[in-house]
Formats: structure tokens, C-alpha cells, sequence
């Protein structure tokens, strides 16, 4: 019997005990973030899984675990002797946790969640769902504190001051914003739990969650009274002093749910749902005022010339990391010496933290070597790590966290003299990226309204790929940040000019290779005509493409006229900041023009 | 004081005696469709407004009425002195009618509709919007026929059946079929509002609405009991047999309420809310099952062989109608006839009629010259119908039911030398039919995702146009049919296999020209790949486009080279059917290789 099983049994006891049919513990925390700290990885410490997806359902007889297609592989590994059944989320033969609920308990049985760890309308659908068969769902069903025994603290890293240079604008003046625009909206306060929303409300970061700078707290503001819910433990005598400088008290983090409570009914207090857990939802009741997206998510999704001025230089210093490691790889290479995926990981973090500003990865690098490349969420292990051969295709996905922005940069390359079939492929995913990264449009597009334009090369040819084209990107934050996106399914959020989004199309044959091509681009104004404002992008990453991957015979001049024009301007960018002849003769070769 | 203005007043009469602070009184019948019969034409008996949209909203103080962009001139007109005040709906100072009721009225106030005008997420959009102002919605407030002393009759005309060798499928198998679909969302029954789909379910049809060929009815299916609600006027002896060959019974149009009333409980009538009555809906109740979109219209959405053969056809006699009509109107002009924008619509409809199985116009030509082209929905009327000259441009949109398929083509001419700029523009409408008439892209795609593809070419060039791209068009039915379309704003309906859409972008320069280039395109299936299928269109619609307005050099070899084969195309499947040299003649020097 595992570990997991015997948890599992010790929660089936509890269960019956309360009559519960069934418990869902899902991989989420009350501020609904991308990634989670230790604290809250209950699903894990339940079934041994460690994918950042994945939820997992426990019934009376059964314990099953839905995850997606990005971990089939791992979880089916992790989850061996487990007892726990893995149902993989996405194909056709998969039913979804509700029907399944459906079809294996019976009417009058209950199914137990911690309303905390799930959005209203999730909540809501599931109700619904469970209510068609005659089930109950019991939203206060947190059992996960009195069986986890040696449950991880809540993060206690202390908060620091995201300075105003870096920053652009006072926490002051963005609360004075957020505030106006919650009164339009017929609300005089405003509650957010979203972690990467709060601190850039008030320009603090710390360092709870992996990639994502943020500080584990919810936020309650209003004009005469503003509280930011935190543990003492992560304040100092600055941050405290900073934070009373800005008007923000201080309180412990468990205080926020007393504190919603005591409010008085007549409060009107924006939150944005699907950003707020249930539970919260539930407490304020008639006193919630509800957006789709919260204002603070809009204006931090506008970056200011400040924060832009902070990207644009981060680029380059990133650019420059880049260029060091990739040199470095090559040689490498070239000299025989053996060099596997996760060395490519190695060699950019060392890189990359040389530089001014660094602070962390914004996410884990993905370095996919031929028929790894074409997995797309790939993380090489020390299992899976291959060596790099002079031949095939090498797909490098990497980032980084600094003081003055966030970078997230694909490239593609040769290890050797590349096939017709591998420069064709790429190229078809160059003229998407072109075609995307010079397009105009009008003032109010949103994201899915230009997304074919990257595909559209690549469909004609019969070739696909499933994941998004573009994904917001936060200033010295979350590295995926809504509310706009380039993506197949419709969001509503217009692109905004003063916004950052990745241009990442790319090709996936399975078992051959993985092709992606991602630079950051900012939304800017382009003209004014009587038809009314019209934006396009800038591009803001600052390294080559492999020149050696273009296949010209399908390229317009138009296309390789980009190339080249991308390429003069990284190596008059980078080249000053080079430190060597070496380095400017790398990229002065790897910027030639293609033709 | 004018006649609107007394039956406003006999109108207050009423609300004040039932306590209605408010009524709204919108251009719609209960079948929620696009254009109505005489009967339903209430909102024109109290106004005087003839416009195809528009909604009056009568409080005890004021009248408004708000339409949209297409009829402001119109509507100011035909509002002179009725006292009846014009809200111009879309601009950014104008309320939405709930917004006013808001601002007007106060708390406690009721406002009465009619409930069979409205869809159920209308209606209960509005209740919600007044409920915020502590305003209630009586939704049973029908005072029209208390009023309206001369309303015309119910329509009578009588029904026919539209022949299985022009519709490909019996009724019987599409009940079955609708059934089948219906039983997969956990529905016993049927109950269809919308005409065509009733239409296009039983293969009848009828004159009861200019332009669509319906009958007014309600459709009711389950697996023992098939009844059409319908005036029994519109029946013969012919067309009764042919329903009861059907299993399909009549009863009285009148009595459709009744009926459902009437159903057990246990029922489950599956209906789309968005196209049914929110009236009907409140009878159902709990014994609805909801879904966006009815079977039926997805099913006569995607069109069998029978009718695409039919469509085929009927694109070469329209062709050779368009040749006549065209060659005409250019041998006037040339003349110095006199001839007007009306005259267009004469010419068309002379030589369409003349063409076999010719039943109507599908919509009233637009032919709108020079400044008029640029009025997006013009219709010429008296006053200001321009005389055509041997110079600028001329756009015609018009299109016909035939019994075997329903045509619906823009064209833009130049009526004398073109000037650099509207070549210009009229090449970048070009290049984005062209774009979107040889796009490719994976099965599920919906048409928003498409839409840019066909604006590219005019937003990099700052110019722009407002409607749709592409709308789904009917087979002998209405010319605007979904679920699918081409547009800015997300539909969730795919476009299928055998759908047909039209390709029309456009740019309308306010003051000066009016340019669309419109085929109907047919979605079908282009290839299979180990990434999925892939669909594309095949261009229905047969007749060249103006050689001399192609400014070639912003054109590819590929787009050139497309022109040159479609004209080759059109060539080769209309001159067979032409009847003179001259005519041969005519369209060999119009579908001229462009270089």
C-alpha cells in the first residue's frame, strides 16, 4: 500500500464520517494563479502527481486524476501503485468530472469541495451540473488541514518595494484609478485576490510562488480605507513604513473572510469572479459588484513609457545573455564536448544571472532537441535529457524575471546543415510570425480576430498547431497575464495599445521535431484615417533567428526585407553591449542579410 | 396633430387606465425574424417609420424611436411631426432604451411589452437592466389589436411544396433526423418559431414575407405527433395531402399557445431560445430543454448535393441574367440614355424573371452610384434616384430566389475611366476576397477567426468597413441565414462542409465612392493530414469582376493569376448559355486575361 493510498484511505474516513460522496481537490489556491506555493499543493501531497494541472477526485471506491495531454506521460508515471486511476482530460472518451459524478453516485449523495479553491462560476457550473442528476454540492468541505500533517507554512519571504523608477507610477495614483473606474461601475470598493494584480497595485513583489515575483495576500480598497491582508512575517519595518506611506494598513491574511464579513450591507465592492474564489463571492453576497475583468488587470495589462523604457532595456541585457550562451552552445558542439537539454538550461541561467536586474527565470525552460521539440510543454529531466548531436532541430523556450520587465523568447535552430523539410516547416511558421508582427488593425481588435493571420501560411500547407499565438505578458510579473491573448478561442479584451503580448506560432511533428518562433511585441498606435485609430506591434525581443532555416523560394521580398530590417536592428542594439570581438562577430554573422 | 401622434395618445389612454409607465413596441413578429408581414408592421402604424429595424418606446411623457446608422436620414424624415423623438442607436451619446427607462421613470414604475415580439434572453436582459432601477416588466402587454382598428390580416396566400428534386430530402427524413438530434440533448420533442426552419423542414413554402419565401407557422415534433400550427387558408387540398403523406397534422395557427400549454409535464421540447418567443418559452417552462442553436438550422445550413447542384445551376442562369442586365446597362450609358439607379433594379429584374425558375428578388437591390455607393444599405427611391454618367463608380448588390437555389452578388463597376484611387481601393477589397476565397483552415474554425483575412490588405492601409464579411445564405430562402457568418464579432457556429457564405469585404468612402466585391462561397473539404482536415471554399457566384478597375501593381502573381482563372471559369459555364454572339462577345472581352 503507498503513501498515497493510505492518504487516500484517511480521507475516505473523514468522508464518511461527514457523508460525503465524494471529495475534489484541485491543483488551485485561493488566488487562482498559474502557478501555486507549497502550501497549497494538496493535490500532489494526495496523489504523488506534481504537474501544475490536474484534478483530483475521490470517491468512496475510486480515486481518479484528470489532467491534460501535456502530462498523459508523467502522470501515468507518478500516479503507478498509487490506486489512482488517470483520466486524460481533452480526448473524446473522457468524461468530464461532473458527468462522471454523475454516473457513479446516485441522487440524494454529496460531493464535498473547499469553496475556496475554485471561482464562482466554476463553482456555479458544478452545482448546476451535479443538480441535473439530483447530487449536492457542499462548498465548505475543507479537510485537506486535518490530515495534511506536515503541511507546508504559508510563504513567509519577505515583500520588498518594486521601486517607482522601475514601476512608472505610486501605488497611490494606480488605487486612485482602480477606484474611479470601480465607481463607475457603480462600486465603492474593491476586493482582488489575484496575486500578480496586487502587487502591482502596490508595487511590491516578493518571492512565494516560482517565476512569478508575488506576495501571498488579498486586497480590500475603498477610498477612506485600504488593507492589504498579508502575514506579518513577510513585512519589515521599511515595507510596513512604505505601505502606511501609500495609505495601505496592514492584516493578517486570515482576517480577510472576518473582515468582508463585517461589512456593512449598503458596501458595493467590485470583484471580478473568475478571479475570486467562491467562497469570497459567497460573503459579500448582495454587497459584490461583478466585472468580467477587474480594472486592475486592465491598467496593469497597459504598460506606461516608464515600464516600457525598463522592457526595452531588459531586452537588450537578455538579448546579450542570450547571445552568450547560444555562442557558447555552438561551441560546445562544435568541439565534441557532450551537451545534453538540460545543459541548455544551465548555460542560459548562467548567462542570464551575470546580468544587471536579473532576479529569477520567469518560467522553466523548455529545450526540446528533435522529437523532444515537438512536445510541447517539454521540461527535460534526467531521464529524458538527450545529447545534443551536430544534426536536427533544437527548440529553446526560455525567460527571465528582471527588476525592469519580464522576458519569454522562443528560438529554433540547426545543430547541423537543416533538411528541405525542416527549413520549410520554419519558414512557414516565419511568415505567420511576419504576417502577425507587421499586421494594422483597428483600435478594438481583439486577439482571436488576428490569430489566423499566423496561421494561415501553415493551414494552407496542411500543418496545425494547438496552443495559443499570443499571451499577455506582465512587467516584472506573471509571464502569462490576461486580459488579452492571440488565441483560437474568443476573449473579449481588446488588444490595447501600451500592452505586451508573445507572436509564438510554430510546428509540431510528432517523433521529427518542434518548430516555434516567439518574440515579445508591443501594442502601439500606427495611424489615425477617417476610418477611425489603427495598431499594430513593435517587436521588443532582441535576437537573431537562424538564418540558416529560411527557405527563400517561399518567402516574398516583403518577408526577407523584415529578416533582414529584425536583424540590422538587434545588432546595432546588442553589439555596444557585447563585451568581446567575439561576440560582436557572432552576431554579425548571425544577422547577415539572407539573401 | 398627426395621426402618429393621435394613436400615441389613444395608446397613453390605455397604459394609463393598466398603470404602464412604458411601452416598447419593436419591429418583429413572433417568429423572430428578419422581415415581417403587414401584419406585424406596429411599430410603423404608431410611428410612420418604415425602417426594417427600429424600436418605439412610448412613456406617458415622450416617444422615441431608436434605429440604427443605416436609417437616421430615413428616420428623421418619416418622424416630422409625429412628435416622436429619434435616438440614434450606436452612437456613444445615445442611451440604450433600458439605460433611458432607467433615467426616466422611477422605482416602482411597470413597463409593458409584448412577449411574443421579444426572444427569451431579450426579454430577460431587459427585465434584469430594469430590475437594477427597481423598474418591473410586464411581459403580457399586447394593447396592438385593442388599437390598431385597420390591422391587416394574418397572411392567407397558400402554401407549396418546394420538390424533393430541388430540395434533395423528404420532410420525413429531416423530422427524423431533427428528432435524432434533438433526443442527443435529452429531448422528447420540437418546437420551431423560425419560418425558414419550418420551411426547410416540411419543403414548403409560401409568399407570406417579401424576399423569403415562408410560410407563417409553428412546427411542433416528437415522435408520434407532428403538428403544423397554420392558417388553414394557406392550405389546399394538394398541400394538406402532401403533409399528411408527411405524418405531419394541421391545426389553426392560433392555437399553437394552447397546445403547449397543454403538454404533460413530463414533456422535454427542445427550443433556441434566441429564435423563439420569450411568450413560448414562459409556456414550456420546465419542460424546455435549451440549446443556442435548433438542429434544424444547423441541418439547413449544411446543404446535400441535390441543392448544391441546384445552386450551381441557378449561379449560371443568374450569370446570364447579370450578363444581359450589365451589357444593357453599358450600352445605355454608352448611348446617353438616361438611366438611374432605379433603372438598374429594372434591368436586373427584367432579365432575372425571364430566367427559369424564377420566383422573387431575395432582397431589394442596392444600386447605389458614386457618394451613393458609399451608403452601405441604399435603396433608391424617388427623390434620390442619380442619373448614371460615364464616369465614377457604381455598386450593385441584388440577388434572386430561383426554386433551385437563392443568388446574392455585388459588383462594382467603373462607368468611365477610373481614377487612380479607386483602382486602389478597389484592388485592396480585391486582394481580401481573393485572401479569404483561397484561405484554408482546420475543421471547427469559426468565421470571426477568418475575418481578418479579408480586412489585411485595407487596415494596413488605414482603411476599414463595418459589416459583416460574410453571412450564411438560405437555398430558395432567406438570404441571411445562420448559424455561422464571417464577422468582427464572435458566433460560435463553425462554418460546415456544405455551407454557403458570402465573401464581400468592402470600403466606403463617406462623400465620394462605395466599393463590395461579394461571390457566395461554398465551405468544402480540402485535405487530410496528420493534422486534422482542413476545409476551404469553392466560389459559387458566376460573373466577372471589372478588368478595369485592377491596379495591378500592389498584386501578386498568385492573386492576378486567380482573377484570370475565376474569369476563365465564368466564361466557359456562361457563354454555353447565352443566346447571341453579341453577348459571347461581351463577356469574352470582360473575362480578358487582367495582364
Amino acid at each position: 500500500m503507498s503513501i498515497y493510498t493510505e492518504r487516500i484511505e484517511a480521507l475516505r474516513g473523514l468522508m464518511k464520517e461527514a457523508g460525503i460522496a465524494a471529495v475534489i481537490i484541485p491543483q488551485a489556491d485561493p488566488h487562482l494563479g498559474e502557478y501555486l506555493a507549497p502550501h497549497w499543493q494538496a493535490r500532489r501531497w494526495f496523489s504523488g502527481f506534481s504537474g501544475s494541472a490536474g484534478d483530483l477526485v475521490v470517491t468512496l471506491e475510486a480515486a481518479l486524476l484528470w489532467t491534460d495531454s501535456r502530462y498523459f506521460i508523467q502522470a501515468a508515471d507518478q500516479l503507478q501503485g498509487s490506486g489512482i486511476e488517470l483520466m486524460k482530460d481533452g480526448l473524446e472518451e473522457t468524461p468530464s468530472i461532473t458527468a462522471y459524478l454523475c454516473s457513479t453516485l446516485k441522487a440524494g449523495d454529496k460531493v464535498g469541495v473547499d469553496g475556496m479553491l475554485f471561482s464562482a462560476p466554476a463553482l456555479q457550473n458544478m452545482a448546476e451540473a451535479l443538480a441535473k442528476c439530483g447530487i449536492a454540492l457542499d462548498c465548505h468541505y475543507d479537510i485537506v488541514d486535518k490530515l495534511w500533517s506536515d503541511r507546508p507554512a504559508l510563504p513567509d519571504g519577505k515583500i520588498f518595494i518594486h521601486e517607482e523608477k522601475y514601476a512608472g507610477r505610486s501605488a497611490r495614483e494606480k488605487m486612485a484609478d482602480i477606484l474611479a473606474s470601480a465607481e463607475e461601475e457603480g462600486a465603492d470598493a474593491v476586493f482582488i485576490s489575484a496575486l500578480d494584480e496586487i502587487a502591482w497595485t502596490l508595487n511590491i513583489r516578493s518571492n512565494d510562488v516560482r517565476h512569478t515575483p508575488v506576495a501571498t495576500s488579498y486586497l480590500y480598497l475603498s477610498d477612506n480605507q485600504k488593507v492589504l491582508f498579508i502575514s506579518p512575517a513577510k513585512l519589515t519595518d521599511e515595507t510596513k513604513a512604505y505601505l502606511e506611506s501609500q495609505g495601505v494598513a496592514t492584516r493578517e491574511y486570515g482576517d480577510a473572510a472576518a473582515f468582508l464579513s463585517g461589512l456593512p450591507s449598503g458596501c458595493k465592492v467590485l470583484i471580478a469572479p473568475a478571479h475570486t474564489s467562491g467562497a469570497v463571492v459567497d460573503i459579500l453576497g448582495g454587497r459584490s459588484v461583478k466585472v468580467t475583468v477587474s480594472p486592475a488587470a486592465v491598467m496593469k495589462s497597459v504598460k506606461n513609457d516608464v515600464q516600457l523604457d525598463g522592457v526595452r532595456n531588459a531586452m537588450i541585457r537578455d538579448g546579450v545573455a542570450l547571445v552568450k550562451a547560444f555562442m557558447e552552445l555552438e561551441e560546445r558542439i562544435k568541439k565534441g564536448e557532450r551537451t545534453t537539454e538540460t545543459d541548455v538550461d544551465t548555460l542560459l541561467h548562467k548567462h542570464r544571472s551575470a546580468q544587471p536586474l536579473f532576479f529569477e527565470e520567469s518560467f522553466g525552460t523548455i529545450a526540446g532537441y528533435g522529437p523532444h521539440g515537438a512536445i510541447v510543454h517539454y521540461e527535460a529531466t534526467a531521464e529524458t535529457d538527450s545529447v545534443l548531436a551536430p544534426e536536427g532541430l533544437l527548440l529553446v523556450d526560455s525567460g527571465a524575471q528582471y527588476l525592469d520587465g519580464t522576458t519569454d523568447i522562443t528560438r529554433t535552430i540547426a545543430l547541423g546543415i537543416p533538411t528541405e523539410q525542416e527549413k520549410r516547416d520554419f519558414t512557414l511558421v516565419m511568415k505567420g510570425h511576419i504576417a502577425l508582427g507587421t499586421t494594422v488593425f483597428p483600435s478594438g481588435t481583439r486577439g482571436a480576430q488576428l490569430d489566423a493571420i499566423a496561421r494561415q501560411f501553415l493551414w494552407k500547407n496542411g500543418l496545425s498547431y494547438l496552443h495559443g499565438t499570443g499571451h499577455g505578458v506582465g512587467h516584472f510579473l506573471s509571464v502569462h497575464e490576461g486580459p488579452h491573448s492571440i488565441r483560437l478561442n474568443n476573449v473579449e479584451a481588446p488588444l490595447r495599445p501600451g500592452s505586451i503580448t508573445s507572436n509564438e506560432p510554430g510546428v509540431y511533428r510528432e517523433g521529427v521535431h518542434g518548430i516555434r518562433c516567439e518574440n515579445l511585441v508591443l501594442c502601439v498606435p500606427v495611424m489615425e484615417t477617417e476610418f477611425g485609430s489603427f495598431l499594430g506591434f513593435e517587436t521588443l525581443t532582441m535576437f537573431p533567428f537562424d538564418r540558416t532555416l529560411f527557405d527563400l523560394s517561399i518567402m516574398t521580398a516583403e518577408e526577407i526585407a523584415w529578416v533582414d530590417s529584425y536583424h540590422a536592428k538587434v545588432r546595432e542594439l546588442l553589439s555596444p553591449a557585447l563585451n568581446t570581438d567575439a561576440e560582436r562577430a557572432w552576431l554579425a554573422m548571425h544577422t547577415l542579410p539572407l539573401a
